[in-house]
């Protein structure tokens, strides 16, 4: 205590925040400290290399994929795709699963021709949209999906099948946090601050074949092509995120890797889940069973005038950050990689406590 | 000591760095550390807002600007000045003045017309452009400066007058180490992690008519009038490296603004060139008087072959990153605001015993 349950930029492993702490901002003998050197030292070049081997290794990433760290966000992404895969005015694919998958189209609309070929239909419990019957546009340079939405706190339970259409995956909140079959995209990028490290970073892993699409009227910072040739230093990379990304690379492999993150957050998520379903009726979750994301859980109480008691009274508790995305309300626990099983016991005691006085 | 003259990313002031290292790891009573917050919360809000309000001051900016800080570096805005400020295919114009400005030329070049107004001509000592004769061609969007040339230690000694024509001007290596009239500029920008904090960051001051030209093809993120509406934060911003930029704000505030940095800097640079000027010929400064750069300090040694020893010896006496930059080789020193007067001192007192023993 106190926790933080905010979606992003998001709590991160109490060792990493210890080293960064010790670390990055202690000069060396050569007179700098890692922020003030240049990205040429042969310091910062064996933690790039270092952190591109351990997220190869993490995520096991095949041969014939490439990794890139690139400056900027998602967002960043969002307009780098269709500029590197497609055509200018070409056929993109999406699947509309939520706000950030909007947001990912909209970024694609301006200059792409956006098709939508996969939505959630219906007026009961919130869901990703269906697996099956995806009928892509002849020429659909890629399919784009979200696996997790953040603000509704939605999964994909599997992945489509896009046949030889390269599938691409904007997995920021959900990136490492369980095992990802790498071999199954064309690309899958993320923002870091997640589950990654902090703001102003982003992974990309692209198969290599793809990065003869990047054209050349491209700016050389948003080219994967040439990130790709340049090792990510087209420019000078974003030095201090990208090493904390390296300590939490290291961290997540020092916990026993992917599966072992997996394991955890399936256990994080189960206890909180139980507690509001367990609730009866008292507080609801509003995503249906199977598409409930373990990273991202949204609930919210019956008398929706005690939402904003419950947060406040949280926060009181040293539980904070627990309200819902303003567009949607509610209350959202975000449970990524670095928050603790006892952070979520803490919140479940919390809603107990809550709800015998409320209730 | 010791001390880096490291050209970017390069030092930050002492004070910054004890700040940043107790801070921006910490956590606070909420259970988030500043990079754990969301950028929504009312502590980066108002930290944003902050950082904001001390560069106008004291830079001086005046109504009709606005201010930006932008994920990635100055790369990033050789691209989005042109894609912002120019229509596609449409005319630009640069004066070139080296290594930087052939790289922003490079960039717009990809989807403008590029005119070179401005180069020096001639083989005797290296110059920046001179100031008159500018033709601009008609139609020009903007004229681009590089008003110091960071690898080749070249600074304009003034402004060329471009009539009408917004000038913008990349200042990441001089910006904040002496005043700047904003009011000549349509736009100036800068790469934070010179002068202004760590890698991941650029600046952007703009004018506000300007804005009216970011085309609605543009990328969210990548869009001035977008961003300005958003008050930079279109998405996360860089949050660690811009609450460092904050922090190193209120330090150039705190010792006199940019006059007292100006003074400083004409100091520093005044010790380091008459100490290679009063050596006699051992030492050589390639630049014309009138034309050196007071932070990017360019030298070498007149028997070329000892420039390797020199920055082989220098680094074991603790003076780090004295080696020119690759394209060129000899010798450079950079001295931006966060150098103190101290280490230009241990320098020459270097440079003086290595003239003793092979001069």
């Amino acid at each position: 205590m106190p926790y933080s349950f905010a979606a992003g930029p998001a709590r991160l492993p109490d060792a990493v925040l210890a080293q960064a702490r010790e670390t990055l901002f202690s000069r060396g003998a050569d007179g700098a400290a890692p922020v003030e050197r240049p990205f040429s030292a042969p310091q910062f070049r064996a933690a790039l290399a270092h952190a591109q081997a351990r997220l190869r290794a993490l995520l096991g990433v095949p041969d014939g994929y490439r990794i890139l760290f690139l400056a900027g966000g998602a967002m960043h992404q969002f307009a780098m795709v269709p500029a590197n895969l497609a055509t200018p005015g070409g056929m993109v694919a999406y699947a509309d699963s939520g706000y950030w998958a909007q947001r990912a189209m909209a970024e694609a609309a301006r200059q792409h021709q956006v098709c939508v070929v996969a939505r959630h239909e219906g007026t009961q419990a919130l869901a990703a949209p269906p697996l099956q019957g995806w009928q892509l546009p002849p020429g659909s340079a890629y399919c784009h999906i979200t696996p997790n939405e953040t603000v509704e706190g939605i999964a994909y339970p599997g992945l489509p099948d896009v046949g030889d259409v390269p599938l691409v995956a904007d997995c920021t909140s959900s990136f490492l946090t369980a095992p990802l079959p790498i071999a199954r995209f064309g690309l899958v990028y993320a923002g870091a601050q997640k589950n990654l490290g902090i703001a102003g970073l982003a992974v990309v892993v692209i198969q290599e074949a793809l990065l003869a699409r990047s054209s050349a009227s491209l700016a050389s910072v948003a080219s994967y092509r040439l990130q790709a040739q340049a090792a990510s230093c087209v420019n000078t990379p974003p030095v201090a995120a990208l090493l904390v990304t390296a300590m939490v690379l290291d961290w997540i492999d020092a916990q026993g890797g992917l599966p072992a993150m997996g394991e955890a957050n399936q256990r994080k998520a189960a206890t909180l889940y139980c507690a509001i379903d367990a609730s009866q009726g008292f507080f609801c979750a509003p995503v249906a069973l199977g598409h409930r994301s373990l990273v991202n859980v949204r609930f919210c109480c019956a008398n929706a005038a005690l939402d904003t008691v419950f947060a406040t009274e949280a926060e009181a508790a040293g539980l904070h950050h627990l309200r819902g995305h303003p567009r949607i309300g509610g209350l959202r626990a975000s449970l990524y990689n670095a928050m603790p099983q006892a952070g979520v016991d803490a919140l479940v005691d919390f809603m107990a406590h809550f709800q015998r006085r409320y209730g």
